[in-house]
């Protein structure tokens, strides 16, 4: 499976948790010899920004030291996950990277939670722009959590990645589950369980006496298919869900079609 | 076309261009005598903000009084657009308005800007949440831009939503061409075109010599589909792209099941 050729592919890395992520330092040591690294990275946590982007402000992108020691170079970036992607292509790279690699996310990005992931819009505007990408979300929110499991499907997902002619628009969302060693199925190929979010919002009063709120919710999965990537995170198995950006609804399409007084 | 029913809907009214937008304006006078209307829409402008919810911080929501002399319930919130269809069902109405409508939009979310576009997202949260929604877009930026075809257009999708017994996961980006009333070609069902932008970042030095970054970027659409919502606009027609938020890719799942050592 190693790559035997001379050719060198550059590995853009981000991801949404921010540069000082463990996640981060553990996407970088699974893959720090399978090509040129360059990390890009917020200086700040950004979960929860699913896709924006800076457009009414200025952004920063400051140079670290923090992966000096393996000979990788860093920066910090003031904007969203998207904006890093951005950014390292047209300031630092002045090109394409080979593929892009995005988290690892401290906590799952499986199901719906790929709409609302910073990390999986990161590896999105890679794709977007033509650069196969990969996300990768560990199902362990903890920031002291152990990565080991992680860093082997991310190692083996990247090897498939660079030593394969990859079709068009390649995106994949791999969550991998909190399991030991000898409970790790494999790696298996999904698609994206029907779950959502019921929200809650918890109100409080200000010491002005304002009200105010925190947004508290729980995760419901109504979707009891055995291929979705829920079902096997829960047998033990890194899902791999091939992701989209083109969104049209073929089905409701032709529906509307059908229904409305409208032209297409 | 119009209802007849004594049968009042809750339609739920959202954008990203704030609550002080003309945008919104113009979207609720378009459907006001259509149903029940609330509104709620972010304190201040969030173009550009995707997908993004507010789990790191608290938020507020404060009841407006500039929609009063309609009859119409206004609320301000300081989070992002999806935010603040979250709020909307968990503080004001304790249950599902019938649909949502998010907009109108300063400015185009046509072909790839639906990942990118906060009107869309909000739209797209609804629709998570079982809500039949439709997002509108004006391809004009101005502030005082024109809205008199796009609130026809409002008008028609809005009543066509209404008066049917919609698909599930109904959810539609409504785009409207800048033309006159001559020029106005009816409205079409598209797909989304794929294009996408290309950024340039501006760098510029601070009072204090610090480097800083402007994005500025240009839209590239090299897909000639007279199917598309671009080329549909174009012509004088405005786009409807029914949206999914299901993002499986079945072509490259199957791509990766035939290439890689993976299960699925």
């Amino acid at each position: 499976m190693e790559r035997t050729t001379t050719y060198k592919p550059t590995i853009l890395i981000v991801n949404d948790d921010g540069i000082t992520a463990p996640g981060l330092a553990n996407l970088i040591e699974a893959v720090a010899d399978l090509g040129e690294i360059i990390v890009v990275a917020p200086d700040s946590p950004q979960s929860g920004m699913g896709h924006a982007v800076t457009i009414g402000n200025t952004l920063r992108l400051v140079k670290v030291n923090l992966f000096e020691e393996m000979g990788i170079e860093a920066y910090q970036c003031s904007g969203t996950p998207v904006d890093c992607v951005k950014m390292a292509q047209d300031i630092l790279l002045h090109r394409k990277p080979t593929i892009c690699l995005s988290g690892i996310n401290h906590g799952s990005n499986a199901s719906i939670n790929v709409i609302y992931s910073g990390t999986m819009s990161a590896a999105m505007e890679a794709a977007i722009d033509g650069i196969p990408a990969a996300g990768f979300s560990l199902q362990d929110f903890r920031w002291d959590a152990d990565f080991s499991i992680a860093k082997k499907v991310v190692r083996t997902v990247t090897q498939q990645m660079l030593g394969s002619h990859l079709p068009e628009n390649f995106l994949v969302n791999v969550n991998i589950p909190k399991v030991s060693e000898a409970d790790f199925k494999g790696i298996k190929v999904c698609r994206q369980a029907s779950a959502q979010w019921k929200e809650n919002f918890e109100k409080r009063v200000d010491p002005r006496g304002n009200d105010y709120y925190w947004m508290t919710g729980k995760f419901v999965n109504n979707d009891m298919g055995a291929d979705t990537d829920l079902e096997n995170l829960k047998q033990g198995y890194a899902s791999v869900v091939p992701v989209k950006f083109d969104l049209t609804d073929e089905v409701v399409g032709s529906w509307i079609r059908r229904n409305w007084e409208v032209e297409g």
